[in-house]
C-alpha cells in the first residue's frame, strides 16, 4: 500500500526495497541497514520506517544531506533511524520537521479510515512530494539538526594487537558483522593471521583472517573484510553466529595469537591461545 | 514469472506486490489482505491467487466495481477472495468468467510446459489485456453478480457496553485486529477506558484503550484503533496474539468494566473484573 | 542495493526478482529454480547469485543463448548456476569471462568500501551494461562453452511401470517435484492411476495420479503433473514432503499397481501393493 501511495503522487518513481527483516522496533537494526546501503543510494529519497514510538511525542523528520555529495532526502521518524546514514552520506544541511497538510494523502485520495500509519499516511506522501522535485521545506518548518536523535555509527581500529568489538548485524548466512574497520594484529614470527575470539562466558576459540570464506576450511572460523569494509567473523558453510552464540549488540573480543586454531566439531582444545 | 508475464503484455505496467505471506490456501486470509488495502489501491488492476480449488470446476473471473469510484477491475478465482474487496471499494458493477482465448499467453510465448498455473497462464495474461485498457467483456463472458462466491466482511459497532469479535488477522508485530469498528463502553465514573477481555478456555484479563501502542506500559495489554479503521489488541513491546493464545477466527469478548487492568508477567489477579 | 546499481546503469530496466528463497549457498536449488522459470524470461538480461565460491579461482560469466530463440544474457558464477537454464533456453552461443574494467561501478559511483561483493560490484554494473545494449564481448573475453560448469538437468520418462526419481524441489505447500516427465504406468485392468511410492528406510505408501490437487480426498497421497511439466508429490491440504520425510536430492522409487491407496491417517496398511 506504500508503494501505491508514493505511485500515486508521482508516478514516474522507481521504488526498490532495501529491505523488510528488520526486526519489530529494533530501531538500531534498522539504523544500521540504511547505513550500510546508503553508499550505493544517492541520488534519491529514502523513506524508512521503525517506528515504536508513533503515536507518541516523537517527530517525523525530512533531512537533506550535504549538497557537496550528491543529494540524499531520508524520511522517517526521529529516533536514531536516519542519522547515522546522513551522517555517512556527507552529514547533514537541512532538516525539517514534516507537518505541513501536503505531507497527508491529496484530496481525492480516500479519507483516513483509522488511526494514521505514519508509513501509508505521512512519509509516502512526503516521499512522492520530494520525488516530484519540491523543496523539504513545503513540507515542514526547519529545524535543528543538533536537536536530531541519533549520532553516527562507532567503529574501532585497532592499532595493537587487540581490539573489544561490537557485533552490528548477523546476516542470513550467520556472518557476524562486528564494528571493526580492520584489525592487522601484529603477532610475532609472520603468523599475524592467527586471532583469538573471546565471547563472554564461553571458552576462547582460534580463528584465522582470510580474504575470502572459501579460504577456511570445514568448520574453521574466519575473520574477513565484507562487503561494507568491516570484519566480519565467518564459518565457510556454517553460521559463524549460532556456533559462537552471538548476536547484535554482543560483544567480542579479538586479539592476535602465534598459534593456528583448530576447526569446529575438532573436539576439545579448539583453541589454543 | 508473473511479473514477467504481465510486463510481457503490459510494458507499462507498474506492479506492486501486496504481500507474499498469505499462509498457504488460507482464503480468508487473502481476502481479508485484500480488503485492508483496497481503499488505496484504485484506479488499478488488481490480480489475486489464492487458489486452493484450481483444477476444479471453481470459476476464474473478472470484476468490475461501480463505476462512480474510481475504477478498479480485480481477477482471481471465483472463491470469495475477491468480493469483500470489491465491495470494500463501491460494489461490483459487471462480471465476466474467464474463458477467451486471449486470457492465455501469445502465440509467440512459449507452449504451457506443464498443467495450467492459474496465475502465470490465466490470471497475468488477462491482467496484462486489462492493463492496456481491454474491456473486460473481452475475456469472457458476463455472468450474474449474484452467483459469485463470498460477501462483505461482516464487521460489529456495539452499541452496548458488551460485544463478542472475531480475530480477523493477526500482524506480523503479534497484534489482533478485530471485527470491531469501534467500542465506547460507558463504564461507570468515567473509566470507560477500562475492558475485560475473554478468551474462551482462559481467565479474563484486563485491558486498557489507547490512541498509540507507545501509551501502554511494559506488558500491559491494549485496545487501540489501527490504521484499518478497526479495533486491535496490542501489548506494547509484546505479542498480543501469542500472550492471549488467540489466532485468525477465534472469538474474543471484550466488556467494560471500572477496574484499571493488571499488566501481563505481574502475578496472578491479572484482571479484576 | 543490487537493484540500485542496475538502475544507476540503466534507469530504464525493469526489474523483476525471480526469488528470494534459495538456502544459503546451495547452487543446485539456485539452478533448478532458474531453470524453471527460463520459458517465460526471454527477451532480458537474468543476474544470478548463489556463489559459495566467490573469493576463489571461480570465473564470473555472461552467456548468450543462441540465437535462433528469444535473446537470453546470463550472469553469474562459472559453478553450474547458470548452465542448466542456459540449455534450457536453447542453448549455448557464446560465453565471455568477466574480466574488463566496465563491469565495474562506475567513475562518479563511490569507490568499493570493502571486499568484493560480486552481486553488487561485479554482476550489477554488467547487468545495466547488457540492459543498455552492448555486446557482451564488452565485458570480457570470449571462452569456450566446454568449460562451464554444470549441465543440463537430468529427467526421466519411464516406458515402463516403475522408475527411480529424484526430489527437484519442494515448493511452499510442501509439494515434492521429481525428475520425471510423464508416468504413464500400464497396470493390469484399467487401474493405472494407482501407485507404491517407496522412499528408502520407509513403508511403501499408495498413491493416486490425477490431475489436480483438489481430486484427492484429505491425506491422500497424489501425483500430479505440475506447471513445469514434472511429476510432483503431493497431499491435499497437507505437506507430502513432509509427510513422507524427503527433500530435494532424495530417491523416490514409484510403481505401478492394481491396488486403491489408503489415506495418509487412516492406520496400518496404508498402502497394498
Amino acid at each position: 500500500v506504500v508503494h501505491r501511495v508514493i505511485l500515486s503522487r508521482a508516478p514516474h518513481a522507481r521504488i526498490v526495497d532495501l529491505t523488510h527483516g528488520i526486526p519489530p522496533q529494533d530501531v538500531r537494526a534498522g539504523a544500521l541497514a540504511l547505513w550500510r546501503a546508503v553508499p550505493y543510494l544517492a541520488p534519491c529519497v529514502v523513506m524508512a520506517v521503525v517506528d515504536p514510538g508513533v503515536g507518541t511525542g516523537r517527530r517525523a523528520v525530512a533531512i537533506e544531506t550535504d549538497t557537496d555529495s550528491p543529494p540524499l532526502l531520508l524520511l522517517g521518524p526521529d529516533n536514531g533511524l536516519l542519522v547515522p546514514a546522513a551522517n555517512a552520506a556527507g552529514g547533514i544541511a537541512r532538516v525539517v520537521e514534516l507537518e505541513h497538510p501536503d505531507c497527508r494523502p491529496r484530496s481525492d485520495s480516500p479519507p483516513a479510515i483509522g488511526a494514521t500509519f505514519a508509513g501509508r499516511d505521512v512519509f509516502a506522501p512526503a516521499a512522492g512530494q520530494l520525488c516530484n522535485g519540491v523543496d523539504i521545506e513545503s513540507l515542514g518548518s526547519i529545524v535543528d539538526p543538533a536537536g536530531l536523535e541519533g549520532g553516527p555509527i562507532e567503529l574501532v581500529s585497532p592499532g595493537g594487537p587487540s581490539v573489544v568489538a561490537e557485533v552490528l548485524w548477523v546476516d542470513r548466512f550467520g556472518n557476524a558483522q562486528l564494528n571493526v574497520e580492520h584489525f592487522q594484529a601484529p603477532g610475532p614470527g609472520g603468523e599475524k593471521d592467527y586471532l583469538v575470539v573471546e565471547v563472554p562466558g564461553a571458552d576462547p576459540i582460534g580463528a584465522r583472517r582470510v580474504t575470502a570464506y572459501a579460504e577456511l576450511g570445514e568448520g574453521e572460523l574466519g575473520l574477513v573484510l565484507d562487503s561494507s569494509g568491516l570484519l566480519s567473523l565467518c564459518v565457510f558453510r556454517g553460521r559463524a553466529a549460532d556456533l559462537l552464540g552471538i548476536r547484535p549488540g554482543d560483544r567480542v573480543a579479538l586479539r592476535a595469537t602465534s598459534t593456528a586454531p583448530v576447526p569446529f566439531g575438532h573436539g576439545p582444545g579448539q583453541a589454543h591461545p
